[in-house]
């Protein structure tokens, strides 16, 4: 996936995982990243198996994603063209470890893949703000989540 | 624990988690944040049930310590002032989700108290620099770590 992103501004940035005695390091972002714009805010969110968060556009935040736990699929989907609308998708996990930045406009939906729970990691150039955010139904965006791993 | 931190410059701040169903939202740091000073790295370290990593001492780096997932103790001993020498204990899991802010030339130990592994999420004001780091081992600062949760 790394290096192929279909849509313009998104990056799969690969990741370090360092083993260590007793448990490893997991690399996520450094102020000299690429993809990085100012921190604003850093938070998580767990997702149970099989649950699906979607649609979700920020207008101003630029993410930076990271799955320290689990797996979780990403969605994007790009409509700012209306010649050239197109999704892209990115799963992550400890063994696809990487970094997605998604830049503001584009809409992004998540499921997690994993049994049990997933979490993510969000470091965003903003803190976070309603306001800046467009919400839409999962099914308005059609897309076949289905429910293989 | 909060508000009464015992070492100068180390804060304990709480932290909201708040539930959404199939998943909950767990804040970790803003820009505007008590303890922020500027971003360097951020990074995961997990550590299983019962290890210790013990001791190191940062020159420069001003940590920030939220746990995600599991439960770690934290020990900081600040020999700063031979006049004045003590340790402070801080256990964060979800329980008591908070952020640990700890400012440069303190030794910190932690040690992973959850039946599985543990992982904090350390925001850092610097990137990684092994230069900057003192160690020494866990045996040359008298604690008792125990095993009990």
């Amino acid at each position: 996936m790394e290096g192929s992103s279909l849509i313009e501004d998104v990056l799969v940035t690969p990741l370090a995982i360092i083993s260590t005695p007793g448990g490893c390091v997991m690399h996520a972002m450094k102020g000299s990243s690429v993809g990085y714009s100012g921190f604003g805010e850093a938070y998580f969110s767990q997702i149970e198996y099989g649950t699906i968060r979607a649609w979700k556009r920020h207008k101003e935040m630029v993410l930076n994603l990271t799955v320290p736990v689990g797996k979780i699929r990403f969605v994007l989907f790009d409509d700012r063209s209306v010649s050239n609308r197109q999704f892209q998708e990115v799963i992550i996990s400890e063994d696809h470890y990487c970094r997605l930045t998604v830049p503001p406009m584009i809409w992004v939906g998540f499921q997690g893949m994993h049994k049990g729970n997933s979490m993510l990691l969000n470091i965003a150039n903003i803190e976070h703000s309603p306001s800046e955010i467009d919400r839409k139904d999962v099914d308005s965006i059609e897309f076949n989540w289905g429910y293989s791993d």
